[in-house]
């Protein structure tokens, strides 16, 4: 009866590519949605995030690198919420010149992502798109009831830390566009593979969420650049960061050591997917302990103060500076 | 300190056009996740699906209408696992030519819908898309614990039942692609707006859940076309529907009856949004009661036999038709 052609239909597309990541309430992808319920005692945290090509990553970046951009991202907003994975809804709209070893190595991409987070495939949906591929996808989580961690709830005095390194991703994107500059060409290649790396794989600090549940009193995942993004959390409220107490990749710091301008790239640039987060200051060594003991690098780089004003940046030659708001944006 | 050119930024978008949407655990849209939990005693049930320019719909369509399809294709699928609506995603992929006029009135077509239908707006993503605008809605509805509705769990003997009438979309679609068609000519004005109005602006049978919930066996809402869909229910069983039971808008008879070849349209043609459902015999008195009851008409439009084999319709001539799967694909 059936005469599908030279491609599979969407069906059979998911039964041999999707199909396999399904996980529990999702019934093997055959129906139009899933069934999810919280574990009693908690809350379901969703979110959405996007990625398309030639925007948030490029066209001929590996198409398992790019599931695990599309879905870390996701993951990322999640552990910032102090929500633990509990599976994901994916829209995969596909370029004309999609090709079936394109989506079966993006399927496995997925899966080895979804399963290293124990995170599994719900649902979704596949469309055909005139322009570039978009892969968007909706994460659920769960708190305890009521434990979501919000991002506007910062007091003054509370003091503010981010989780890991920042900048890598913005400047292994620098790599990517400017290969032949006097500081990338200075880099050791293992540091340039490092930068270039943090630019294709996000790690949502998923081992940090519980901490962040526990002591942050505001937190919000680094996406659109440190500086924006803590403007973002502090809206009629400020702060002075000395920019050396920002934690540095040995990698970024080659990198701005040689060309001290990147430092301007690490502190707006993009793709970092750490956790930004405040604490009360009676709890700042107690979450750094549970840091520690999660395996996440944490670093304090400054105090939420009253007054208005975006935040800011002491240089290393003692000089301020503002970034403004939207200096980095994929919108 | 902020200079965001004369586009709005991301967030000045969001507070302006949707924050107005926001539901409960959304934090007025300035979060990058949502809370949601289910009412006690209740699992959620989540879907994705969405809408491409020129694919799913035309990209001159009025934005309202948009977004009343966009939404509502999604709150269909809820509808047809028999859930109750709690709330939505949105991740909106604009075209370079987007204006903050069209975003304008699609948002306000998405609260209006959103407000009929109970569903309020809990978060999403904007980003640019070199292509043409995609709007893909994550949809939550809840229902008893265990309550979903499966597509697959029909058995021989049950009463296939759909919702409504079938084909109107379908036909609305032929006329907007050839308006001087005969058919289309002979047509009052009165059914050629019905028909428009059908393929514009999806009806989800929310008020017929609550009936599939309790008495179906398997359910599905038909998108892809009623013959497709019903194959799709049936996997490993069939069925031969009169095509005379298929219920027909006067519109749609009229048209048909001008130009026979149109039945195939209604039997194969996507969009139609209506539920179709398998109930036990004895339990179709009392299912039909309870759709009349919610003011959904219902119709039994043939019996699931054992066998392989896509279903059989059989013409007003006698003749036996079988469609090929993927008659009518969006992807």
């Amino acid at each position: 009866m059936s005469a599908d052609g030279p491609r599979l239909s969407e069906e059979g597309l998911i039964a041999r590519h999707f199909a396999p990541l399904a996980g529990p309430g999702a019934d093997g992808l055959r129906d139009d949605a899933a069934s999810l319920t919280p574990t009693p005692g908690h809350d379901l945290v969703v979110t959405v995030d996007a990625v398309v090509a030639g925007v948030h990553y490029f066209p001929e970046d590996a198409p398992a690198s790019v599931a695990v951009k599309a879905l870390g991202v996701n993951l990322s907003d999640l552990a910032a919420k102090g929500a633990a994975p509990r599976g994901f809804l994916l829209t995969l709209a596909l370029a004309p010149d999609w090709t079936e070893d394109w989506l079966a190595v993006f399927a496995q991409g997925l899966g080895a992502a979804a399963a290293l987070h124990g995170c599994p495939l719900l649902g979704g949906d596949t469309v055909r798109a005139a322009g570039p591929t978009l892969i968007s996808v909706t994460a659920f989580g769960e708190v305890p009831t009521g434990g979501i961690v919000r991002r506007h709830t910062a007091r003054p005095g509370d003091v503010i830390c981010v989780s890991g390194t920042i900048g890598d991703a913005a400047l292994g994107l620098r790599l990517r566009r400017e290969p032949e500059a006097a500081w990338a060409r200075a880099l050791r290649a293992e540091a340039r593979a490092h930068l270039a790396d943090r630019y294709l794989h996000p790690r949502p600090r998923l081992a940090l969420a519980a901490a962040v549940r526990r002591f942050a009193t505001a937190a919000m995942d680094v996406s659109d650049g440190l500086a924006g993004d803590l403007a973002k959390m502090l809206p009629g409220l400020t702060t002075t960061v000395e920019s050396a107490t920002v934690p540095l990749s040995e990698a970024a710091a080659a990198a701005i050591g040689r060309e001290p301008d990147l430092l301007r790239t690490a502190l707006t640039g993009g793709d970092d997917y750490e956790i930004l987060c405040t604490v009360a200051p009676a709890d700042l060594d107690a979450f750094r302990a549970a840091a520690a003991a999660a395996g996440v690098p944490l670093a304090p780089i400054g105090t939420v103060a009253a007054g208005e004003g975006a935040p800011v940046f002491r240089g290393p030659d003692g000089a301020l500076h503002r970034f403004p708001r939207g200096s980095f944006s994929h919108f």
